[in-house]
């Protein structure tokens, strides 16, 4: 093996380094500050489970993603964590088995076995939150209005909400009584945003024209809010739950549209997004310039069920690699260069640190300067004492 | 499988909840912003990389501690980082390839395939640093100051530092010519401290009575700061290096009892941990109380050398859910209890949050009152507006 060789990393397996990781921290703060200031406990679920415990009601697509492992100390199979969201949901249904709403947090690295199109590699960084035990619009909206105002935390100005919600679809094809193979053409149709497949699959498996219809309509339901409108209309006969979610679709664009001006919403009534998972409204928001949604959330009621307490759940994510990316760091460069050593120079350096400088002491003999250390100051000794002082520039003889 | 069971976590696989969590994130900040401050840049290593790179030049106990997986896309063996310090190594010999001092700080997350006894089980969470391309002692004492410092940071109040240093034994090994097996059994009767075994095998092997002397001298010399003087005289006909080992060993002694007064200093000359890896100096940091070292260091000059680039290298590393036990948090508890609705609410709430509050809203219909969320203060609209106030006690009526 040629050294060539080891430096090779992992595909989607990054080290992050400076400044980029610094801006990573910055963010991770800010977001963990923001959700402390609501209300949510941080939390760290574990790096690695017994897969049973970690795949339990999370569908198959989560487990072709966890990397799978031996623990040596029982010969059970492990996996590590590749979305955290249904660890917390362990956390809260059986670790704290508190009454009422719980709010939680959370930042953590997550591993997936194969790259996933909407995320950073197969190395995320996810940050959340979830809010358990309140199946009201309310909470939906806070976890919302949250997810936005992390973005706006994290930089970013112009953002577009895409809203859905999964009670549209699953009550008409309740409604229709279709059989599992029909039920799967439909869906598959519909992912594809195929009418005409669509038009095919509905014709033969939906008796009655009138929830036909409504079926072939859900692939042309997506636009601005006056979509909301054009669905009031075509679903006027639909079952009860299709008018509540729409109600629901319309309360939340009201309450985030009169705090968040900067938003351009966008309603896809026939998104199936994680449809073995949620059970509510679902949300992904996109920032011009990045080609995958930078938050997604939803609502996902049955989770803990597995755990043995179902409770109402509502949450987002998003993954700080992407997120760092959306604005350079605030952190204020110019750091203050200290000679290795003097009559108490140690004491100097320790006060300036102390107010919060970044002081970069010599090392005897060391080759590079002050500009090879991000230091635009340093530390000289006068008849007063030691000051800080602005670096000579190059040009400058003295 | 029965709910119970789902439950289970692996052994040394832990969930953190709240508090602790957030404890946590405090060292943690507290942490990168100290060694920030004092010019390490921060890195985030790969949490996975091909078992070849991540095991070069690390000896058999990282090995063994390595989680083995498969990457599905290269049919390649992968490793689960178990130890930060040898991936920084790596970013600083062949990502950064920087000229002189290199100062890298980190924090991540860590797995262990067996639990470890110096370790908080398999998924520990490290913190450290690494200063590299500098092989003077100033490097050093800056390394064993800074985790010093970061002890005290956490909230220890009394360290025990051990310090030792490898070339001592080293350089006596290679002068007195042993065997592999020799040596191998020299090195066994040393880390048993077992003097009989020890003199049984330099009786065996060495036949210059002056090494044999002082090689049977290593397994007395511990203690405190007199250790020194006594090693000064039995090992006055010693190799150089020897007596060069002790000289750094008064050094940092001196340097760093100067400023941390609150420190007791033992010396082992016979401390072989990381024999395969370390190169110089070595110390680790103990608090009454704790049954195993918080901090763990020393010098490793050769690390880089499978890269490409072997550099001086000095550093330590700490583990963070230990760290977070010294000490209770200093968050200000007490958040705010705000009303699910009302006019102008949302404007009052935004402002608290604003100014570092944390306010935690009810949600329509929630069983939980204030006190279930840590509130001891809550928001209420007066005849002047929305005011915060202090929450009734219980046993008060009005």
């Amino acid at each position: 093996m040629t050294i060539a060789d080891r430096w090779l990393l992992p595909d989607g397996m990054d080290e992050v380094l400076p400044p980029q990781a610094s801006r990573m921290e910055e963010v991770r703060r800010a977001l963990l500050d923001l959700y402390y200031g609501w209300g949510y406990d941080q939390v760290m679920p574990p790096p690695v489970e017994f897969l049973d415990s970690l795949l339990t009601g999370t569908g198959t697509e989560l487990e072709l993603q966890t990397f799978k492992l031996t623990d040596q100390m029982t010969g059970r199979m492990m996996g590590a964590s590749a979305d955290v969201t249904p660890q917390v949901a362990r956390m809260d249904a059986h670790s704290l088995k508190r009454q009422g709403p719980v709010r939680l947090c959370y930042c953590a690295n997550v591993l997936r076995a194969k790259p996933d199109q909407y995320q950073a590699g197969r190395s995320p960084v996810q940050v959340g939150l979830e809010l358990f035990g309140h199946a009201g619009l309310e909470a939906d909206l806070e976890v919302l209005r949250l997810a936005l105002t992390s973005l706006s935390v994290a930089g970013a100005r112009e953002v577009h909400l895409a809203l859905g919600h999964i009670g549209i679809y699953r009550s008409l094809v309740e409604a229709a009584e279709l059989s599992a193979d029909q039920e799967r053409a439909v869906f598959k149709a519909l992912e594809l945003k195929s009418p005409g497949e669509l038009a095919s699959c509905v014709e033969y498996s939906v008796g009655d024209p009138l929830l036909a219809e409504m079926l072939r309509s859900l692939v042309t339901l997506h636009g601005g809010p006056e979509v909301l409108d054009e669905a009031r209309e075509v679903f006027a006969e639909a079952p009860q739950a299709v008018g509540d979610a729409l109600d629901q679709l319309r309360l939340l664009y009201q309450g985030v549209a009169a705090q968040h001006p900067e938003v351009e919403f966008y309603f896809d009534l026939a998104e199936l997004r994680g449809y073995q998972y949620h059970t509510g409204m679902m949300f992904s928001a996109f920032v011009p310039g990045f080609g995958h949604a930078l938050a997604k959330g939803g609502r996902y009621d049955d989770t803990g069920r597995a755990f043995g307490r179902a409770r109402p759940a509502t949450g987002f994510s998003l993954e700080l690699k992407l997120l760092a990316g959306l604005a350079p760091s605030s952190r204020r460069e110019g750091g203050i260069w200290a000679p290795a050593e003097g009559e108490g120079l140690a004491e100097a350096v320790r006060q300036l640190r102390e107010q919060g400088e970044r002081v970069v002491q010599a090392l005897p003999g060391q080759c590079t300067g002050p500009e090879q250390h991000q230091c635009q100051r340093q530390l000289v000794r006068q008849a007063e004492g030691w000051r800080v002082t602005d670096l000579p520039s190059s040009e400058d003889p003295t």
